[in-house]
């Protein structure tokens, strides 16, 4: 998406050759006129799937998969962190391993709001390594949904998250891919 | 708002005499539909208040930001828990005591995000002893930015956060008050 890779390009901030902040428009300041077009893109490239749920994660994929649940008329199902497995039988759980902090998270799903009837959407903010979209792919799993499709609007296009998933044959759209960062400058896939 | 009581009433998980569990439609679950129409009535109350961001507090509250925020056509920003005073001096920090839990959450907002120049309305889900929202005061206060409004979704009129923020000067308006729980039925105020 053009607009995305624009608004990446002139207000995020570059950190090394690796690292780029979006926390004032995407992850923190939320410009949701954005998260608005970002939702539109997410229905013209997922509207045949059949999805009947929007599954993110906890706490910055929840605003952009509200937004775009507008347009695919379906609820949203966050993923909480910080659910321990001993929490009982009503939660289905995973673990996020963040490379980022370097650090391990539970996280859970209650039973009552993902089943087997579910043709689940995955949305999140940003792909680098693929944590967090495989935690919530274990989760679906135990459940018996189906993971019809992951959107992400930034996919770290050098880290190996999305090809791991692609390779896993899921439907991946990301609206923007960073393929490097290079002198200051964003190159995009 | 005649629909949110309804939806509380038809769906919402009475738990003895003071607690309404809303995670199937409002804090785990997500019905976007009635987000939506939340977010219109938040518009009709507060449109003439000359708001220029919305505040919220992550997780649950950021939906319901987003959503309405849609119709004001202003960015969301969204205070992050587990920041801890000692993170330097780009955010402003403060305490949210949690009575559920028993526990104090630090949260924050960094500094580029609110300013003195900004008028910003307060949405969250629930106000119960009013935490989260004091937090969140707290935090303009130190940037010099103007409240000019406060949007709950279900207050619990039989806790004191409601009537304490109004004694204060708020302009607080929750679109359901609980005024009590009697034997399985809820009555609205």
């Amino acid at each position: 998406m053009k607009l995305l890779e624009q608004v990446i390009q002139d207000k995020g901030k570059i950190i090394g050759n690796d690292i780029v902040k979006v926390d004032m428009f995407l992850n923190h300041q939320i410009d949701v006129s954005l998260l608005n077009e970002s939702g539109k893109e997410f229905y013209r490239l997922f509207k045949d799937d059949n999805i009947n749920k929007i599954v993110t994660i906890e706490a910055s994929g929840i605003g952009i998969a509200c937004v775009a649940a507008q347009y695919f008329n379906v609820p949203v199902v966050f993923a909480k962190k910080g659910i321990h497995r001993n929490v009982g039988n009503d939660i289905y759980t995973g673990e996020v391993f963040s490379f980022t902090k370097g650090e391990k998270t539970q996280i859970g799903i209650s039973r009552n709001y993902l089943t087997a009837e579910d043709r689940i959407l995955i949305i999140d903010d940003f792909l680098a390594n693929g944590g967090a979209v495989k935690g919530l792919i274990h989760i679906a799993e135990q459940a018996g949904a189906e993971v019809k499709g992951i959107g992400i609007c930034i996919e770290k296009g050098f880290q190996p998250g999305g090809k791991e998933l692609r390779e896993m044959g899921y439907k991946l759209e990301s609206l923007a891919i960073i393929n490097s960062i290079d002198d200051g400058k964003i190159i995009f896939g």
